[in-house]
């Protein structure tokens, strides 16, 4: 394949303006690869916040115009050059970027980017963009049901607020490391529904005429909260007899009180760390088709159409949008 | 031994008022002995809460005249007869009660008092009541270091907070269970020398001024709170990387905000259950000479002194008193 010398990519130049422009290729540094991306999917919090010019985590900084390519990190595609010293990728590799490394750099909103191999995951070629781009998401997830598992004893009957694609994400997690039941909780209908579809035994509305405040023995086992919204983590915490992990990015604080103190005592847990292991865990659920990350792709773009993915996203009409930097 | 037919007990018989008082010798049902007490030891709170007439959980309902002999519970004694189908233990056997079954049954500040068989182990005939009588709080204080070895992981440096006696416990056990540090938290100056005479490393003023707040590499690993108190619990979640584990009896909200969310998230856990191993730890621990009960024992008075006992607890004045039902 030959290289071309320039490529496109789109950069938020403002709060509310994002363009597709030029830009050269880039080049591998020592440990990376060049990768033409196929596929790289929304991860809606990010995307709207970025884009509308509010920090994802509390005290964080931005500035305009923000990076390029950036924030979009589920991505996959071939890699087409390595750099020096590459010694686990080969030109040809289908490969997933399995964490988005923190770092300032550019992104993944762009026909190439480059990416250290360390920070990638080779895939079966047969796999669709739509199949795994998302991995990524997948991977911070399973970083929760790590944490349950450290805890020691079966999933059992477990609670999952907020169908997002996080929680879209947990409900078949949970389905793969044998939970006994998964009960999942959002106001939308829609969600519930898809919900349904990819697993989950029960989709309720988060009230308490569906599922009464108990933590007696019918109660949940253990939950996660993949919404990082007090009231909703407070619904689960009352209704669980173990851990509540939390998954979503808390911004308020949650209330732990008498009635979470004994009988068991409830253990609520902060976030895990992001680990190359739960990267691989999600991959092969995909592979072994226990994790299907498809049905959250609602609709595929080009990236011209970036401001109105966001604006879907942000009126709950789209669930992942997937880009496709060649159409 | 030629056993009496009459006995004295404590009855508190409204709040503010203890009577020492004639009663019968209780009889002993099946699977019970019959105990002739040598030493029982105040539980502080339990003591004031009852004999000022205010409900030691929220919500729990007291009556007065209350149970003869209640709330006297960490009591040590010789076993001088036996009910039905006793198979454990023996006349003449010294015994400890290992826990407050919670039922509603006669207590243990009396000359005499009966137990079911399975509630109580077996002493060395050397170990003193004050040796050993308030095992059962440091049953209860082992339970919290349970909770924190099923969590995994080292206890490394570990906060405690509150040096009332279950504080003073956990000094003791932190250092049996092997952890690196043991940083005490307590306003007040007495008890943090005679934390320091128990083993801690460091004994502290909680305040930031003495331990800024911090999550990072030099933050305490893990803590248990003894106190009960929101500002308290906060203070070592603020300073604290792994978990926060709940043993004082929790009356308000502790609020978990997006400081323990990440790097590495928090776990604040509720307490656990009591049970017979965590008695059988203590118990070697103090046949080891690892864990030494007396020390709390600041006093040791007749029954006759009830209502200045619970006074002296009142005024911190007295860490545990010791009653001699023979006096």
């Amino acid at each position: 394949m030959t290289l071309p010398a320039r490529m496109k990519l789109l950069q938020i130049e403002a709060p509310g303006h994002a363009a597709w422009k030029d830009a050269p290729l880039p080049q591998p540094a020592a440990g990376e690869v060049l990768i033409r991306v196929l596929g790289v999917s929304t991860c809606p919090h990010w995307d709207m916040h970025i884009f509308d010019g509010q920090p994802m985590f509390p005290g964080m900084k931005l500035e305009y115009p923000y990076l390029p390519g950036q924030p979009g990190h589920e991505a996959m595609g071939e890699v087409v050059a390595l750099g020096a010293d590459v010694t686990k990728l080969r030109v040809g590799d289908h490969v997933v970027a399995w964490r988005d490394t923190g770092k300032p750099r550019r992104g993944f909103y762009a026909q190439f980017n480059t990416f250290h191999e360390n920070d990638l995951l080779v895939l079966p070629a047969t796999l669709s963009p739509a199949a795994v781009a998302s991995l990524e998401l997948a991977m911070c997830v399973e970083v929760s049901f790590q944490q349950l598992a450290a805890l020691g004893g079966p999933l059992g009957r477990i609670g999952l607020s907020g169908l997002g694609p996080a929680g879209l994400v947990a409900v078949q997690l949970a389905k793969a490391h044998g939970a006994s039941e998964v009960i999942a909780f959002d106001p939308v209908a829609e969600r519930r529904a898809l919900a349904l579809t990819l697993g989950a035994d029960r989709a309720l509305a988060p009230d308490a005429a569906q599922w009464p405040a108990s933590r007696q023995s019918d109660a949940l086992d253990n939950a996660i909260d993949l919404t990082g919204v007090p009231p909703a983590i407070e619904f689960l915490m009352d209704r669980t007899r173990r851990c509540v992990t939390l998954f979503g990015v808390l911004r308020e604080q949650v209330r732990f009180g008498t009635q979470h103190l004994f009988g068991p005592g409830l253990i609520l847990s902060g976030y895990g760390d992001h680990n190359r292991a739960a990267a691989e865990t999600a991959l092969r659920f995909i592979v072994e088709g226990k994790l299907h990350l498809a049905p959250l792709i609602t609709q595929t773009m080009p990236f011209t159409r970036y401001a109105e993915a966001v604006d879907l996203l942000r009126r709950k009409q789209a669930i992942k949008i997937l880009f496709d930097p060649w159409a």
